[in-house]
């Protein structure tokens, strides 16, 4: 596995970024990034939506492969979003790695869980 | 940038699961495989709505770094969803990778877009 | 204020249902209907976090109107769910009533947060 | 049914303000209040979701009274949202009723599929 096919992606929509040329009438990544923030961070909430009930289906029999593709969507729209914002998904990566692996989210993440704790809730 | 940090951080997620000895009580990922889907699924919602505030923020001035972190979050929490069901991150770029970039995934889009409008929608 | 207009909005929703005669092609609600659930529950997803874009605007100065509309969108939705599941917002209204008003809710969501406490989480 | 309820949950959750002396170690809605607008835009993405997961259950067999249940705490957290930006549920329901019904929300989500469809989206 490589993370170039998510590096590549998003120099892709940098290009379709209303300043870079992109054309609202040709693409829907252009689209998106000309109607701003509210049309893709709604699609963000909708895709995480679409996960979920994909994720609901393959408990109960239906197709694990429905998950890969409603996930690459959800990836897809934050790709979009961190482009808005000047920011690339070798941030995020960074970000992940930078927690160094996952013990350093699972202490992050239990760090959380005790301060609500702390804090009675 | 290198994917090998979220291949990495897909094993530990692994490692985590009750068949693998993952500890509920030392270890968050373990926690949330144990108690199943609900617990993950759940976050999954609750950390995208954070990734859409952390994003409206910014756009009225906020730290562009939270939407980082954010995004980092609410991938982690897709990642131990795909765990759950024997499924990778790799699908997931391969997925993304699979539909040529960019273009295939605007086909995909501009195709659900005219099936709609086909539809009346 | 009178809940009869969600009862009657109710009854109406179920005039939409494809075995009521609803027409997909003529109106909004029985196309939902007539598409089936992950339809309107993802309709759900995305209204939810229309209400947390309009409310974090409204943080930022924004129209506090728009989140009245956006709630309003939400609810509308969860009575589109709720009817094709055989289910009134009578029954939400109930259950909000039959937990005794705020303190009632409150001791609910204080004994969750007391179990997660003492679960660890 | 009567939306009494409502306003009289209303009245509870607008107590629980911290300016109306609302004690946030006592009080699960003085405490999401307390904290401020994000704790509780979160629990309204995440209800949302647990919402659509009692949905999928549901489809498969599960008690449709866990949708009833999920709504409930939907509409709760809405209503506290509501409350901290000086709006209430009755605002809600007037905007259902300005709609006329379900006829005025018909015409308002056609119009916005047709305005879509114009756009090309």
């Amino acid at each position: 596995m490589s993370a170039d096919p998510l590096a590549r992606l998003a120099d892709v929509i940098e290009s379709r970024k209303p300043a870079n040329g992109g054309d609202p009438d040709a693409s829907y990544v252009a689209r998106l990034l000309h109607k701003g923030p509210d049309a893709f961070l709604k699609k963000i909430g909708e895709e995480a939506t679409e996960v979920v009930m994909a994720a609901k289906d393959a408990d109960h029999g239906g197709d694990r492969a429905k998950i890969v593709g409603e996930v690459a969507d959800l990836w897809f729209h934050c790709m979009i979003a961190l482009a808005h914002y000047g920011l690339k998904p070798a941030d995020v990566v960074a970000e992940l790695q930078r927690r160094e692996g996952l013990s350093g989210l699972e202490e992050k993440a239990l760090r959380k869980v005790r301060e609500r704790e702390g804090k009675g809730e």
